[in-house]
């Protein structure tokens, strides 16, 4: 299991430690299907899920959306016909936190366990 | 109930007409807030639709992906916290269809209903 899986992801709040760029280059490699990208300026990790149809990925998206539900803590979830686009960043500081490396990978075991 | 509620939606083939300027000018003011935007040199109509938290956000996306998939033709779906941007375009025609006008306003039926 992952580092980042044995964290719990808490409900951030306006003025949370924005992840460092020690943290992220030590979580990054812990989930490498997932890329940093900048929207407007503001940096959030994105990961693309293929499926067979929309069904499965509307399906995903449905997992994903009660884990955010559980923790308090919501991504951009794009929904397509075979394809979900999952993005996490943290609303409050406008950028990355660590909880948000969490949310990652916490995505990916919902993915692997299908 | 307006002209495009009582029409149905065809899932479309490559070679299908893209709607006509006619056709655009005709339907556009049936689904008011929907917008005609050009992705990548595609025209799609887009409408945001507001909530007051994630669940009923959600609620409606899987209303949309329910109707989509009853139809055969599946639109972008971006979930949010109180925000779902729905995005109906033609794939095979890469642009709009009639059919996407059809949708736009079933859409909008659905979340009337609420």
């Amino acid at each position: 299991m992952s580092e980042l899986l044995e964290k719990t992801c808490t409900a951030c709040v306006a003025g949370a430690p924005l992840a460092t760029e020690v943290e992220i280059a030590t979580f990054s490699p812990q989930i490498p299907e997932w890329k940093i990208e900048e929207m407007d300026g503001i940096k959030c990790l994105i990961r693309v899920y293929a499926f067979d149809n929309f069904v499965q990925a509307l399906a995903m998206t449905n997992k994903v959306g009660a884990l955010a539900e559980e923790v308090g803590h919501h991504p951009a979830l794009m929904t397509e016909w075979g394809r979900l686009t999952v993005s996490w960043w943290t609303h409050k500081i406008k950028g990355l936190h660590v909880n948000d490396f969490v949310m990652a990978a916490k995505t990916d075991a919902l993915y692997q366990a299908g």
